[in-house]
């Protein structure tokens, strides 16, 4: 069944890499300002800042700080290198626990020409690496699948039923999943696999944009809702009715918007949330 | 488990879009010269000629006419349209026959914010309302399952699971699948899938090319064997074991190879074709 209108903002978090141009304190100046609820972090955005401080002034500005994003990247073909990353992930539980953030978004990171069986692997060894300090910080992991455009470099875990079977397989409470409509919106078995993940308790966060048509860049040409052909409302629905009542997270790349006026652009965020979210 | 390298050139096909360029006459003669077994028609490259001198001219040269691509594009909002798209699929029923291709491959469509499972039913109903036509001309369909990121407007057929449950639910001898390593090698059940294609009797074609890491555009930045990450001559184990003895067929869509100078292109298809195909 199809989620009702959205009809105020209280679920409304943005990510801060949808208005990138921007830096920390214009973002939360701007979205306070138009009444945003809820900011999800990029880390090249606190990149010099004190993150604990950068959570502070976010929730005085009034705002939930939902996310941090985004670990993972765990796959490497050197030992070495898989354990520097593991390391790096650790550096990035303690900033998400500084900035007191509930969960790391995770893309979890593929090797091209490396079996994708043997990345998921090193993905899962790597989460399992990183438990125990993420315990300690109260930090969650949020594994999120990356549309299969996106498995010979960025992550070979591709599909809801994947992303929910590993949180599955590492059975920790600390371990869930992200929906992502862009990456997954053509997956025959969503609604399924989002009704499996729910009863599982694993879905942590849910983000929106749109797929435009004709897309004209594999990362940096995702659309503002209703732009495209993502049944965003109708996946709204499912992960509702599967039991989550968390932020509903813009996170959109696109070079053509960035270029444009951010304040413009926020606006028409706020419009494409109401209209067509 | 891998395939064996290829020894020789007997099940090499290419299809002229790999070299787009060429008319057909050139395709031929230099396809011929250099060992090519095969030749997969690309519908524009016989627009005004006759397919039945086409098909003689092909075959006199020592080449098996391994298949023409392609038809499908069956979804349509308005019933005129779905109608339009079935008489021109008959059309192309008949250019396969005059051509003597065994088989057309199928781009089965989809429609921009339709949802997925109606251009499913409607890739059905445009299907079977061409079966009686095939049969007596003698040509089968194979269905392409096109990679995710075509399911906006190219294809609602996105994974072998589809195409295969399509093909089962059809049930008609005329109906198989074409298996694509560019589409498919990201999935998780390729291999059990490609065994359970194979069971039915429904692989009728394997295309291969390379996932280049970037790939700069969605369409036309395929890579050649062995430039990428997909691990093709695995795929062929898969697909030889589950029963395949047709043709390998090159299908590369690429704006730099076909800037670049043909004879040139068709040189390295021939030496990636050994190496790494």
């Amino acid at each position: 069944m199809e989620a009702k209108p959205l009809q105020d903002l209280s679920k409304l978090c943005i990510h801060t890499i949808t208005t990138r141009p921007w830096p920390l304190d214009d973002a939360i100046r701007h979205y306070a300002a138009a009444g945003v609820a809820g900011i999800s972090v990029w880390r090249q955005v606190i990149e010099g800042l004190d993150p604990a401080r950068a959570g502070r002034h976010i929730r005085e500005a009034g705002m939930a700080v939902v996310s941090l994003v985004r670990g993972g990247f765990y796959p490497a073909r050197q030992k070495t290198d898989r354990r520097k990353a593991i390391e790096e992930n650790l550096r990035i539980i303690n900033e998400a626990a500084a900035l007191e953030a509930p969960h790391v978004v995770l893309v979890c990171g593929a090797v091209p020409g490396q079996p994708l069986e043997e990345s998921r692997k090193q993905i899962r060894e790597g989460i399992e690496a990183t438990l125990a300090h993420a315990a300690e910080a109260g930090v969650k992991l949020a594994i999120e699948p990356l549309h299969p455009m996106y498995a010979d470099s960025r992550s070979a875990v591709n599909t809801l039923a994947q992303a929910t079977d590993m949180a599955e397989a590492i059975d920790s409470p600390l371990v869930g999943v992200a929906v992502d409509v862009y990456h997954l919106w053509w997956d025959p078995e969503l609604e399924q696999q989002i009704r499996r993940c729910g009863r599982l308790g694993k879905i942590l966060a849910f983000h929106i944009c749109d797929w435009k048509t004709p897309t004209e860049d594999l990362l940096y040409d995702r659309g503002l809702m209703g732009e495209g052909c993502i049944p965003i409302r109708r996946i709204r629905g499912w992960v509702e009715s599967a039991g989550f009542a968390g932020f509903n997270e813009v996170e959109i790349f696109s070079t053509s918007r960035w270029t444009g006026n951010q304040q413009q652009w926020l606006q028409e965020i706020l419009r494409a949330y109401r209209e067509a979210s």
